[in-house]
């Protein structure tokens, strides 16, 4: 197997520094359109198989260019969501497999966007499922932690738990602190923003998709872990949209720990016109509101050994057991970011969605997961990914409610 | 009387709007850094008197020269209050009395900002007083509404309601409302983050001027005219420096009916620190974050024909009446949108600061208020000015508690 990781960002890094110590591989080329970022990755990991180069993940035919040279069968794409569709192109005119942790962007419905969806996440790729399938190659996607391993717990509760499932409740929390900082997001502002101010869409057998108003229907989640309680609100998500194509759900939903004071500053900066991306006029300048807020507030990726705290990402599976009896579990991942600064160097959320793609190439490369076409996470056997998660060093949970 | 009026803005051209109605002055030059806009209001008032005039407000020099070629025997200063100092020292040498609505600005404790005074609001003026009373010219700060009206119902109450005077407290709120935003203050969000994110000053008799918590001990005052309940808070304002100077209390405070939403608003924008004036870098650019929050949000001088609703000024009163018996009074100002809208074109809180430096001028032409130095309202005796108000069809009113 030989990969093309497309971003040395945060999540990028991370799985270079979880697949240096995997052998399923022959070559890893790290490509960044920064070369200097990519170059500092490869030199971290210290691993002749690894090497780094420089590209416009904007530019399809430049992806591809890089796959030919380089002889690529698998493109791992993590850069901003933003890029999907020419880095999921360029492998595919490459004739390489392909796998992301987040799909096509959305734009929703122009006449009623809270309660009917316009383009879904995912809609352009599943476009393309049938050139895929006839070219007899794979697009893996929504292949993080979430979307990702939360779509995989979704498969194995049907698969091994229950005889019929009412409802999917995908829950995220987390209990991160950044020292020093009276307000620092732990991931991206700029695509936290973007997620959780899209209109959510939730899935309903017999009723299909639709959309609701953004950061809504609040809930306490008990989190696990010594987390506990967070508040959680409806955002949109690819598991609403990946899961009932595989999964048989009366319900699917996904919604957010962001908890109170987040989910009051996104209310906040969407009131007063602070998320938006279109440029304003400041004195001689132009700039867009949202990019001034990600400047004003510190880069997350920087930001891990202030952090002190465990994320937690999981899913709510409800419904009648094998036994035909009422049951409801949260089937869940933890991740400690002591653990993951010590281990891995890595901050929690960013080494957390990094380890699932690793370990999905590394079933593939094995032959013990494969497929054609668009597929997501649940379109696949569930048990060895997560019997790879615990070798990995870090185990999944289940807890019953 | 010879008036100039430097700044055309908001408070600027309301004032002219008012004052042309009056015949206490031979002249009135509105000045401001853009010509185009003084020579708007003066278009707009059509009164032989009033006269455009260009002006750079950070010059002191360039006033005391304006003052000069006009024979200006009054300034009264309606720009940012960034430009107090220059204003007012040129005026001085120029041999011109001296009106403002706003004082110096202060600077916080360096050390311990929310328990001790730093340089306080009007420090740098009243240190100029013995040269005004050398010079035999009068500078009376802090004669908008607030300070100002407020001010003089804080005498009023001295002089005729109680005998004893425990708590002066300064509440202001309103349900101005702007059709067409979800978010638009009815006055400059730089200045209301300039006030609202200082240390609030307070006053105790024995104690002095000390400091709290920007937004603190917030309380719920149910304010007149159909207003009802707001939430007010601590805020950092001259009323506070004012009063105790010429009105024996045992406390004063001064708390803004911000209401929750607008209190939630400035919370985030600090925490984020989109409060900031020092520049950031964003891409290319480099903006001062404050300015941007400005820049997006409406300009509130262009929302006076969308907005409905009251704004209330008002001083509340607590100690010991003529009779001795316990007593609390609410003297307050109510001006309707509606109302100021259709009688002078000008928004309610705009006009309600712009009446009072009017009657002022009135008062100290007529002779009916006359002193030297550097002298807040409350220095002057309140009845003449109270039946001015009530003259320019605005009365005050009194609420027994």
């Amino acid at each position: 197997m030989r990969v093309l990781v497309v971003g040395a960002g945060g999540v990028g890094s991370a799985a270079a520094g979880i697949a240096c110590r995997r052998d399923f591989f022959t070559r890893l080329v790290v490509a960044d359109y920064d070369l200097a970022r990519a170059t500092r990755v490869i030199d971290t990991v210290g691993d002749e198989r690894f090497v780094a180069a420089q590209i416009d993940a904007s530019n399809a035919e430049a992806v591809a260019a890089l796959c030919r040279a380089h002889d690529i069968t698998h493109v791992l794409n993590a850069v901003d969501p933003r890029f999907v569709m020419p880095v999921f192109e360029g492998a595919r005119a490459a004739g390489a497999d392909y796998l992301d942790m987040a799909m096509s962007l959305s734009h929703p419905h122009p006449d009623d966007p809270f309660q009917r969806t316009g383009v879904k996440l995912g809609d352009e790729q599943f476009a393309a499922a049938p050139a895929w399938a006839a070219a007899g190659r794979l697009a893996l996607v929504g292949i993080g932690v979430e979307p990702g391993l939360s779509d995989i717990f979704a498969r194995y509760a049907a698969d091994h738990l229950f005889s019929r499932i009412d409802e999917v409740g995908i829950r995220d929390g987390g209990n991160l602190e950044v020292a020093g900082y009276e307000f620092a997001p732990s991931f991206s502002v700029w695509t936290t923003i973007e997620e959780c101010l899209n209109p959510p869409v939730i899935y309903e057998k017999g009723r299909g998709w639709f959309t609701t108003e953004p950061l809504s229907e609040p809930e306490i989640f008990d989190f696990p872990g010594g987390i506990g309680p967070v508040e959680c609100v409806h955002v949109e998500h690819e598991e609403v949209l990946l899961i009932p194509r595989w999964v048989d759900a009366g319900r699917v939903t996904f919604k957010y720990g962001l908890g109170r004071e987040f989910i009051e500053v996104l209310r906040t900066l969407h009131k007063l016109g602070l998320d938006r991306t279109e440029p304003v006029q400041v004195g001689a300048a132009r700039v867009s509101p949202r990019d001034v807020v990600a400047a004003v507030l510190p880069d997350p990726a920087t930001l891990g050994d202030k952090m002190t705290g465990k994320t937690c990402a999981g899913t709510v599976v409800r419904g009648l057991g094998k036994d035909f009896k009422p049951r409801e579990v949260y089937l869940y991942h933890l991740v400690d970011n002591d653990w993951s600064m010590r281990e891995y160097g890595a901050q929690a959320v960013v080494w957390q969605t990094a380890v699932n793609p690793v370990i999905a190439l590394e079933l593939l490369a094995s032959g013990k997961w494969h497929g054609t076409g668009v597929l997501g996470p649940e379109a696949f056997d569930p048990q060895p990914f997560l019997d790879k998660l615990v070798e990995y060093g870090s185990p999944w949970e289940m807890r019953e409610q």
